[in-house]
């Protein structure tokens, strides 16, 4: 692939991110968490129950990207702190989405892991400025976005600087609409025979259903993915957004015990 | 979905399609052959080679749907008298596309299962005239055709008479040019919330490249299909068509051990 | 582009194609009509209409691809009678869709020109089919088909020996849910200097939406198609298929001589 | 459309957005100039010719999103004042794409028109920031982005207070490879329909063909397109970015000459 570097196989064969005690390219890593951050007692009370099921980290939206001005965009700075709060008590380290250039630097301090979302993975001025800190850096791959372009935007922050980053597929915009997008599996092989760095899988943002969150981390596992970012809340009806796809704590639970399983095994055999 | 009453889950909870003696819904079906059927002496050896392998059925392409006139079109009726001769030696049940309105009769007497290739889903004609029979018809996806456009192609079908059918997902058409198309595997998990029909998956037209057939082919497990179709070429740089996406025997042998691996994994855990 | 020889400009420079007084490729020619044929009333009636407002050709479905096997199919054969005497009274030439091999010769008594479906439009035995007779064939683009592909189905017509094609733009599939499909017409900008055939519009399907049927017209207009396909119903309301998108006879009368206007003022400018 | 209050035809039924005497809304306006600023002597001599030839405004990247973080990154703030002096001595009003919330206040002294580029059309901080001056702002539609998401950016940057809104049609991503993008004209009369905002088309990056632009052009105006932004360079071969697609400022002449000769033909007819 034209322009791919640092990213390349050919300039290293593996990986391995370091989030606090998870080693992502290492061991499998499942991060759950809330769409958003809507209360210190919802974070606690979900960073507890991932935690007790065996989620390696905790996820929640403390700057939330919105279709509408009108819908709810987030709690902010008072989500991070809660967010903190969550890590500490719980242990989990914890991922959240920076949105602007300006808050790269502040929000390091309340997070183990920044994540650009899918609508800011060409957004270069975000992917520069997260290229110049040492945080690791979640990128999910755009709706509309090709492998290569993709692989590009990592190639952007690492050539600033940073060499952390994690790739995430979360479903590519198509004409189906069963589906919210449809979860592009090939490119996380794909991936694997073009880049050293980990890639991770979101089921939830790809296929907008809850009934086949445990199907698609299932395949992602034997695809080779290097984990999973699922949404999980304590109360799936009443949450603030996503209320459609966010699985019950206990829903997650049986997932996890399933999909470690099905690494286990794939790495025994293999 | 709308005007699904005899794929309906709600008709019946499942079917299990006898080919021979192949049981597509209860056991795991490997299809496995060439592309186009070339010559006599190709598609015996490697009728006999995937036999040895383990595959359960063999493939092979009598009538080629091609882009361009001026391509190879296929051998016509000496490909289907290879083919029978084929499954003579093998004692594989044979599965090859029909094209035609006209020949859908007299092809039942050369093959076991009549394919409906992904170009002519929605040629309403041919899916009556396989209505009418009672040879078994894997109904492959558009690749330009939503999860409901699918299954009204199998109404069809039930309607008019014919209950076998097996649908195979073989990837859709998207902007991402690094896979010949993109493999949905979320459409295999949702047919298994829609429909009593078996479900298979194709990892060779939907990658496009031999690496990625693997991998998907693993994955399409995890995500509950009932079988596979994979093309295997005793000299692929050599075949007349899809050189490119071809397995050897060798590395069919691999696959399909792999294969069957997973699911008895996937069957004796869950 | 490869593989195409026949429909090439290098063949060729331009074609004139004509079916009964009317010449594609010389004059602007405005097909409008039903969507179905429902009724000898409604057929005569639309004709009568679309005749007096400007009309050249006459449009209307006996055979109908429909998603699902329960909704309206078509009245056949007593469809294409009844297109029959509505040519005889009105004087325009009509029309209408082939879905079936078997169909061809005969149908070729009761129409100018025989369409093909963008659902058929990699129906390749279709396609040599009606490459085989002498009657003018209208070629749709498939809705998921590149401009590549679209004119190597032209050429399977042409190499069989039928040089009677004109191409039909009418909408691809895109994520986008506004209109129905995604009205490409850049693609017969593109096909103007690719090959020799004539090429036309189909407002209707593409957008999906009658508000957008005007200027969607006068766009292709300018951007140098020969000519527009429309629906037209007495009573869309009423009508068996495709209710929300037919003009009225008014709403024709208006758009043929705004499209009419415009084409003129195109051809005496440049 | 849902959440659309501000931007929907309910809330006003015309904008007229002033850019210096520029009136978008009210005349058709022409943007032309290069993809990048390259140097001073090439920016002057396209502002000069695009001048000449009756252009209204000029355009000119200083800040490039690239692909690929090796390729040319623009000049930066010395390409801004560049545009700035090529302004004075023109006299055309100058657009600019801004990429960094950092860059939003200060670069409203060099230009008179902010644009916000395909890429970052839901960098909803982006948004944020230019809503809250009131230099008018240029919203690329993005290449994924459906109308109803594109709407509801342009209601982010009105809700936080600046009016001065223009949308740009530039293609959107299909499975298409002859062109780049897909222009979609469609969304052009369904903003018509659906806003009060003046809407220009960009037929250079959406066809990414010289050859299509002039009838794409043509075909935007009888759409009902308020202008176009079109790339111009004085050496298209020696261009540091998007060699492919610019036109010389001859056909640019030639192209401007037709395409306000048809907006004057509109408008004296309809």
């Amino acid at each position: 692939m034209q322009n791919i570097k640092l990213a390349s196989l050919k300039a290293q064969t593996k990986t391995i991110i370091e989030v606090g005690p998870v080693k992502f390219g290492q061991d499998f890593v499942v991060i759950a968490g809330p769409c958003s951050v809507e209360s210190e007692n919802q974070t606690l009370e979900i960073a507890r129950a991932v935690k007790s099921s065996g989620a390696h980290m905790l996820r929640g939206g403390a700057f939330k990207p919105r279709t509408s001005p009108y819908n709810f965009q987030g709690l902010g700075l008072k989500g991070l702190k809660i967010l903190e709060k969550a890590r500490e008590t719980s242990g989990l380290p914890v991922v959240s989405e920076v949105l602007d250039t300006r808050d790269v630097s502040w929000m390091c301090e309340y997070v183990d892991l920044l994540q650009i979302g899918a609508r800011n993975m060409q957004n270069f001025s975000l992917l520069k400025e997260v290229g110049k800190i040492q945080t690791p850096v979640l990128l999910k791959r755009g709706m509309y976005s090709t492998i290569s372009e993709w692989l590009n935007c990592a190639e952007y922050i690492l050539s600033e600087g940073n060499p952390h980053v994690i790739l995430c597929e979360r479903g590519i915009r198509t004409f189906e609409t069963y589906t919210r997008n449809t979860l592009d599996l090939s490119a996380v092989s794909a991936m694997k025979e073009l880049t050293h760095l980990p890639v991770i899988v979101d089921p939830t943002h790809s296929t907008g259903r809850t009934s086949l969150i445990l199907p698609m981390s299932l395949a992602a596992v034997a695809a080779g993915a290097d984990g999973l970012i699922v949404e999980v809340h304590n109360n799936p009806a009443l949450a603030l957004s996503d209320k459609d796809q966010a699985l019950t704590p206990y829903q997650f639970s049986e997932l996890i015990g399933r999909v470690m399983n099905l690494r286990a095994f794939m790495e025994n055999t293999y």
